[in-house]
């Protein structure tokens, strides 16, 4: 059983030993001689620990799509220039821009993430050689892929259940208007016997919300009810547009909701309505959504737009620091069934290491205040998860030939 | 005359080399053997270059307040926290805040900040110590100082107005609110008399319009139009809520408004009608505010937020990259009066040079979208001010000492 030992590490306001066992936190504090036999210790003097980021909504192998095409309204971005570089990507190169991605979410603290998009293997491969986790969709959406094609989805989801401890397979419609009734009735059949996370695109627009009406004569959330779909096991990504009765319909079910605000706004979907959400009682994650609308999956740029949208349509007080956080880290983990989102006894190691000697976490009056507010990327030190570092003093294996091959292949596509 | 050659940089998306002559840039590509004499060169390959950060409001010595005090509303924070600490502060602390909040510009890319706070003296000496620029306020602001200490400003205004090439000093009554009809004109005199620059707090909340309209009949703008202080020469924080006419009068006089997303948003004062005032035609910069409603002054950030605020309440192509880009470097140095913000020959020889093998910069597809939307301060790999190399390969000299001292200074004032 590996054991490691981070030494003298900044935990809570407190200097202590955090020993780590069987991929969990043993003990945190309070180590025994014992704790260290055969232990891996690791000197984390001038760091503290502090929950990683949970990226509950991301398309990770879009991240080749960085910055193709910005600034324009969403169908001329998507009809005259996402599609069209989508309908290139072979398998080989969702591997690689899957890579690019994990890359990006290592360096910047996430060790999960939930992805939707096509050619699963090859983003399950990445994840499974690079370490971090992953829920990974099985992606639906009718007009695009052929009834054949439908059905190997399906069995693809009953072969590949059990897939490793840090790779889940969800069945992921796309939404109600790219998914019909029937078609999401059977996703719902099928994650409910395999029991697996349901997740889609809900209410991200104003449109969406209007035509759903004219269609069905009811709000996106409201044919999730009507379909079935709405659970603790339901994961919807957006939701920027739900009204009262919505958010009643989401919380009533223990539905969970992922904000994607940098997307919302820089798309022109609108700004989510986070007071109103929180009021509802709704269990709230955070994603960035794909690098091609974000145009980063830095987990810590959306948790600040958060907090500060948050107020600005709420209150001063309105989403503190710690709660933020949390919405990030353990309400995301959460929303997909990993335990982990806390560095405490028994939940998975998962954890970023921060230098304390970062200009932006001093002074530090507060240091979970600096690291929400204050800090970027540039203060994490190191990256852990299931108790293996994935980065060590800023630096990921193999870092230099990620990103040139990320760069070789963008331009061959573009 | 001192003469440096950044040698294989990336300039608009060709490989040259850059000459730096007497603190500007004299030549861009084309140089011939003659340029290499008695030059300094430096390898910038795998570097490219783009404009630097000004910052265009600032209160940097509260950066010792980072996180002291956080999500509560304006009042208590003021009053019960800000205040109290702020009353606390010598010279000595004005000069240690001051040195960790020009560590952190010069960090996250910024090479000039618009200063309004107490004991200039001190901000100004660590301004030129460090090698960047500043225009540094002489504040006024009505009971919280006496009349002798109003007459000492105005004797060190007249007395400080050819400080250095780096530091320049302007006049900043605090704003409407805090400085009456009498005083405020007499600023304004001053200001123009010397040929300084006036800087205010304007129409920052909603209270403090309707305040105003109680008291004066008129908007915070309008009574700056009554005052006289509308001009070229005029720059104003905030303006988040203006109205059509207030944005007329601000751009047929050619006021300068400083945006602070960030600040706004935190402190629930409102979101800035971004696509409204571009509408107008006014000059638009950014600033980071203080560090105690921000929390950092990091404009990349205070960037990035600008842009999709902007999006959000207009369009998906209002304020493409290139545009908010320019905001946060060229109109604030046009807004304060510096030659900067454009690598062009002619201009100050200020930049940044980041890292291409970043992974947030690839695949390359659009530098600047890459650097506006998909990138943080991590990329950032040498910084150049008026010629010199402020910060190279991600270090500035003596940054850990100028930690531990702000560190130690908070604390004994915490």
């Amino acid at each position: 059983m590996a054991k490691t030992i981070l030494k003298s590490v900044l935990h809570q306001g407190n200097l202590c030993d955090i020993l780590i066992s069987n991929k969990r936190f043993a003990k945190i504090g309070g180590l025994t001689p014992k704790d260290f036999e055969k232990a891996k210790v690791v000197d984390c003097s001038g760091l503290a620990i502090l929950p990683p980021f949970y990226n509950g909504h991301c398309h990770a192998a879009m991240t080749l799509l960085r910055g193709y095409a910005d600034d324009m309204p969403l169908q001329e971005w998507l009809q005259n220039h996402i599609w069209p570089f989508e309908g290139k990507m072979k398998p080989k190169d969702i591997e690689i821009g899957s890579r690019l991605a994990v890359l990006e979410m290592i360096k910047s603290g996430t060790v999960f993430f939930a992805d939707m998009y096509w050619h699963r293997e090859q983003t399950m491969k990445v994840v499974k050689e690079m370490g971090i986790r992953a829920t990974i969709g099985v992606t639906f959406a009718e007009g695009l892929v052929s009834e054949e094609a439908i059905d190997a989805n399906f069995k693809f989801v009953q072969d590949h259940r059990f897939e490793s401890d840090r790779v889940k397979l969800a069945v992921m419609p796309h939404s109600p208007y790219m998914v019909g009734e029937k078609l999401f009735k059977r996703c719902v059949k099928v994650a409910r016997q395999e029991e697996m996370i349901l997740h889609t695109h809900l209410a991200e627009t104003k449109k969406e919300v209007l035509d759903c009406k004219k269609a069905n004569g009811c709000t996106p959330v409201e044919l999730m009810d009507r379909y079935g779909v709405l659970g603790g096991d339901f994961v919807a990504a957006h939701c920027v547009h739900l009204s009262k009765s919505d958010m009643e319909l989401m919380a009533d079910s223990s539905s969970a909701i992922i904000l994607n605000p940098c997307s919302n706004l820089k798309l022109n979907s609108g700004i989510p309505k986070i007071p109103q959400l929180l009021d509802a009682g709704i269990l709230l994650g955070i994603g960035t959504d794909g690098a091609s609308s974000n145009n980063n999956l830095d987990m810590h740029e959306d948790m600040k737009f958060a907090a500060l949208l948050a107020k600005a349509s709420g209150r001063a007080d309105t989403l503190p620091a710690d709660e933020v956080l949390k919405m990030a880290s353990f309400n995301t983990a959460v929303a997909y069934g990993v335990e982990g989102g806390l560095v405490k006894e028994g939940f998975l190691a998962d954890a970023i290491l921060v230098d304390l000697k970062n200009e932006r976490l001093n002074p530090c009056h507060n240091l979970v205040s600096n690291w929400v507010y204050g800090a970027d990327s540039s203060a994490i030190h190191s990256v852990i998860c299931n108790g293996e570092f994935v980065m060590e003093n800023r630096h990921v294996d193999g870092e230099e030939d990620i990103v040139r091959e990320a760069e070789l292949c963008a331009k061959r596509l573009a």
